[in-house]
């Protein structure tokens, strides 16, 4: 059968899911996916497929005729390849996989010789183009078909690049290794898919699936962020909202505003120059990652009083509890004409360096104590007769203007809609981080924003670090407790949201604030708790519209969880071994 | 002078501290020691004093013959030697240091040219032969004198290798590097101590600083351990508690009993075999650390089912809740002599394998349900005409009286004491871990044994991990929060400790149980907050008797944290990198 001909006969299904034959279903139990796939079927574990030693990966020259092939596929299909090679991962039973090779051996009946990759509707694009399209665009280009059968070859089938990437990332996590001892047929080391033949129809429930990083309070180094990315896409997330600035220090070296980090980075080997963003956009882009610069203003922006204090209000004023959130204090003066041409010049340097069509302008917790106590804030408001409000609508409205201009669309956080008077500048296209409280969501969509599911309730991964000013016995953490996998996963991203609200929803995101992580702990405090928020927002809710069962998942984010170990990720255990041999076992009431 | 004029000299005041002369204080900000030095002056800043590039460290042959050099403590000091010249800790201030340098280059007046160590009481041990002395002896042996003037030699003077071994971790963390770029005379990289000159008398308030490891629950690697060890010396903790077995796996390779990790181990490579316990044993004691081998009986002990179903009563009986605290179910059946004995067999070969003059024999979380309702157990209790107590008592006898005839001290956990009828078995020499919560503490004191504080609500590092057993939502962790560094360090030893009981008190313990800990997450989760339990039981409280101030602390915890790191130790970040830079701008009410 040709490529094509599979690819008429299966298309429909595949892009409109509805019309797909009922007999497939998702078991959990043999799919080891992160997230899990929409539909699949699986064979019974009766016949292992083993990978032959001579396994290649085809793109489907017929899918890129006239165009060329997109290079960071290419690249993608190496690395499958290379990653496959190299497998450790073995399966996580008592008999680690022996149950698949009941004479004792690692003898194979089966071999998979090739994999195909067709893109039904190739433009020319590459991952990282269609990584940057809009939310909207996403799932489509995201959509996959998986084809693995017990004879022939393997086939993929996406409409462009993106798709074909994600298929990719799937057909890795069918594989395990399995080794026998002994010099006879069948000894050795094979690399196997335990319950094929596979077939799988995917497509994520929402375009925005993000972890934000904050490389403000702790410095992470280059490739710490490259590995973040890497690992992203093991799980499909797709947005990398990069929080670059805050109070603490300003690592963006601007060409335009060197000064801003030659001051206020924590030392000249702490920064990212623009080559450096550039690459990392590039990094995350060919593995289906957009990247969402947050340039935090007007709050969270002491840094900037180091090279430009005309900029700054209440810059170290104490007691520091009166003036921010937490030390050092230090504001922006929005009010301020030049403070906002000054704020607009750098949005719009970070906006040419950005590819995505969205950028953060944050608008947390901005301090009116610090601000209504400064004499030029004073004096701009009673100049132009403005409360703070209308200083701040004014802000914002030229501030956002710089990014439309560019086509830009903003980001902001929960309080620039809920925390100040309605304004006119926000207009409904502006998109909304939730990150207060989930409840908080409610109030926003009254108001007819677009959202992003980011509350501290559930996707904080500080959260449960205990409180880290310093304090006699110890203060609280203000997100207590810890957001366990469990926790996140019980996320319902429609609680409260009517019917046709549900467009307004655009995803989720986990967020890792730095008080109290640098590269040292990173990768335990994200890994694989952000696995858990990848699959609420790719494989959204179960068939009767809730969360999904946790204890039906937590074998799959084992699986994830000891892949990622086996790629060098340091992610945190979930459970004793024993119990991620027996996940059955280990559920409550078991 | 000479170093034994110098040594009759200052002795006297450094064995009976309460003879110093007043003007010797502890200031916090100039000594970043963890722990703090019982006693020390430095000077004021003005006068770096730098390591020569011909530095060297003698030890004093006079206080050597006629004895050979304890040829642990000559790699001690060869290792000293190695981390000064690999140095990478710059000064934690906003200027790193440079306030030391005030013309802009590294040039310095004073350079440090040899480190004299005496010993006066030298018989011939190795740090090693004095770490695994009792708990009583060692305060007095890890004293130690550390003087380093301006001019002329500095000189570490203690009773023998132990209190020089512990002066040389001193001295280390004394020094910073600073760099300034150019050609000329003090550019380039100098090694300095901002604050000397320093003299420094020195002597634990309590001799047991524990850190409690559970591999069993997750496996840990043996390079892991040995970093543990390494990192534990250099804040002078004591006590490796090793918790090597439990009820998820059964790592100890016994040569008489190889068929417990055989079929008790993760996998063949999970396992520490008595070879590899002799080096760690090692390891830890070239380090002043003695190790404390723990085989918990009778509970948590399923692991042997797999080899000797015979001796284990309710083996993976379900519902688990109703058999034991955590998956799988499963103990010793303690009531059958048989079992007795073999569990004897098992404690004397460990015992033969310990260097310790301790060993624990566990005792926590009996189920009486698994044994109540266990065939077996029952008809041994109708024999012997017993009940459960009875039995225990019995048991414990035995097992323990295969500890004492070889000279060895048992630890138990506290339930042994209070969740019992009276044991006699249980005489007063026995050691009592606190764990279940300080409160308790008073209870146990009130029989008269001997407790090292282990309880939960200080010092366990697995609290605030959130509940690991699988459970929709998400369920609490059972001893939530987190533990922070300042919460631990917020305990009071001798908190209603009547003053004829303070002898009882023999130190403290910081626990990380596995469920949800492997060598991935190891670090961040020991790292620095053992460093508090360290100081806690180190420096004893403050000159009122209480506990000390979290911040006068905070700017050593963010040191001792920095050089762990320095030396690829992956301790977390106690607060943002801002304030580890300034420390006392980020203390509550700043």
């Amino acid at each position: 059968m040709l490529i094509t001909d599979i690819a008429r006969y299966l298309l429909p299904a595949f892009f409109h899911s509805s019309l797909l034959p009922s007999s497939i279903s998702s078991p959990s139990s043999k799919i080891n996916i992160v997230p899990l796939p929409a539909h699949s079927t699986t064979g019974d574990g009766s016949t292992p497929l083993c990978l032959s030693h001579n396994f290649t990966i085809y793109l489907d020259e017929a899918s890129l005729r006239p165009h060329v092939s997109p290079k960071d596929l290419v690249l993608a299909i190496e690395d499958t390849r290379a990653q496959l090679a190299s497998l450790a991962m073995t399966y996580l039973s008592p008999s680690h996989g022996d149950e698949f090779f009941p004479r004792g051996d690692s003898k194979c009946e089966r071999y998979l010789e090739r994999l195909d990759v067709h893109m039904s509707d190739y433009d020319g694009s590459t991952i990282f183009d269609q990584a940057i399209l809009s939310v909207e665009e996403r799932p489509e280009l995201e959509a996959y078909h998986l084809d693995i059968p017990l004879t022939g070859h393997a086939k993929i089938i996406a409409k462009g690049p993106l798709g074909a990437y994600r298929a990719l990332t799937s057909f890795q996590t069918l594989w395990y290794t399995h080794s026998s001892e002994g010099e006879g047929e069948g000894s050795g080391r094979v690399v196997y898919a335990p319950f094929a033949p596979y077939e799988i129809d995917d497509k994520p429930a929402f375009g925005w699936r993000a972890v934000l990083l904050d490389t403000s309070r702790n410095y992470f180094s280059v490739d710490s962020i490259y590995k973040i990315l890497e690992t992203m896409s093991m799980v499909k997330l797709n947005v990398f909202h990069w929080h670059i600035t805050d109070s603490n220090s300003w690592p963006l070296v601007l060409t335009s505003f060197p000064e801003l980090a030659r001051e206020g980075a924590y030392s000249p080997k702490e920064i990212y120059t623009e080559q450096v963003v550039e690459d990392i956009i590039s990094y995350a882009g060919q593995r289906g990652i957009d990247v969402l610069l947050e340039i935090d203003t007007p709050g969270h922006t002491a840094a900037i009083a180091l090279s430009h204090p005309e900029h700054i209000a209440c810059f170290l004023s104490t007691p520091y509890k009166h003036f921010a959130h937490q030390p050092p204090a230090g504001q922006l003066r929005f009010a301020n004409q030049e403070t906002t041409e000054f704020t607009s010049a750098i949005l719009s340097d970070v906006v040419d360096l950005a590819k995505s069509r969205y950028l953060s302008t944050g608008g947390d917790e901005i301090n009116s104590n610090c601000m209504l106590e400064d004499k030029d804030t004073k004096d701009a408001l009673t100049m132009n007769g403005w409360d703070l409000d209308d200083a701040l609508d004014d802000f914002t409205k030229k501030t956002h203007a710089t990014l439309r201009e560019k086509g830009v669309t903003p980001v902001v956080w929960q309080e620039m809609v809920l925390d100040h008077r309605a304004m006119p500048s926000l207009t409904n296209d502006t998109i909304v981080d939730i990150w207060v409280n989930s409840k908080d969501a409610r109030m926003v969509l009254d108001q007819g924003y677009r959202i992003v599911h980011a509350s501290a309730d559930y996707f904080y991964l500080d959260c449960g670090q205990s409180g880290w000013i310093t304090e006699q016995g110890g203060g609280p953490g203000w997100c207590d407790p810890l957001k366990s996998w469990s926790k996140m996963y019980s996320f319902d991203p429609f609680k409260d949201v009517k019917d046709d609200e549900r467009h307004l929803i655009l995803g989720g995101q986990t967020s890792l604030w730095a008080e109290q992580t640098d590269e040292n702990n990173l990768e335990p405090t994200l890994w694989p708790r952000a696995a858990a928020l990848a699959e609420v927002f790719w494989s959204g809710p179960d068939s009767n519209g809730k969360p999904r069962s946790a204890a039906k998942a937590i074998g799959r984010m084992h699986d994830i969880r000891y892949r990622m170990v086996n790629r060098g990720v340091r992610a945190s255990p979930l459970q004793p071994h024993w119990c991620a041999l027996r996940p059955d076992d280990c559920v409550l009431g078991a």
